[in-house]
């Protein structure tokens, strides 16, 4: 399997958004560092760690056949040479739904393999409503970027 | 204010628990980073940035009087040089309460900086009994750690 090399957390991330957004389980994979100390927690989920049950995780939400569009709002990052913390808002509509989903929050973690940047853990959880974006009454800048030396 | 020097993520993430158990909030916010990139997603919660609002937070959740008290389960380590990121799954009781909580799985971020190493993120979420631990089904060794080179 060809695999795709990110110059870039940003890049990685960009590709992970796309794969979901098209169902792609290859192009999914291909964004996840080929380790078993990967993890992944779905919204509402548990740890899903390793390559394999990550994958399948990926295969079972790509067969639901819904069509998701995500507009990510309020990244904010702790960039590392290593390793990049990226926390992004996703705002989540499905295709056929009338209204966007609820915002979930998610916690996205790059690393710098030999072979780009790829990720190594997505912690997602859904944003109650009674907890809205709005707890975060003062709006940060669009992307708040601290990188590290 | 003096303030604690953690030689090891792994020391931060002690300290990070028996603040909350202790419910010591001076020690709760000498295990941040002192930066306003800091966030900090509570169960259930919407993302809180800044150390004057994680303060905030915590001061809030400590003024309830609880006691709580932490097991930390199953912890998985992606451990660079300057970042750490840790997973654990924190089994939480509430005294007065005769049963634990559901669990919480939890990533934490540390950072190395001048003044040793600092939480720069904490984001944690219920797993709920439909998706409990089980979903992981082969039992991961106690300690999971992978350090980079």
């Amino acid at each position: 399997m060809k695999k795709a090399l990110f110059a870039t957390p940003q890049d990685a991330e960009s590709a992970f958004y796309e794969a979901i957004t098209s169902a792609d389980l290859e192009g999914m994979m291909a964004i996840w560092a080929d380790d078993d100390d990967i993890y992944c927690v779905h919204p509402n989920g548990a740890r899903i760690a390793g390559v394999e049950r990550v994958r399948e995780s990926w295969r079972q939400i790509f067969a639901s056949g819904q069509t998701l569009r995500f507009q990510l709002r309020e990244q904010q990052y702790v960039q590392g040479m290593i390793m990049s913390v990226h926390s992004v808002y996703e705002f989540i509509t499905v295709a056929g739904e009338s209204r966007p989903r609820g915002p979930v929050i998610a916690t996205n973690v790059y690393l710098r393999t030999e072979r780009g940047w790829r990720m190594v853990a997505h912690h997602a959880s859904p944003v109650p409503a009674s907890a809205s974006v709005a707890a975060d009454p003062e709006p940060r800048r669009a992307t708040a970027s601290k990188t590290l030396h």
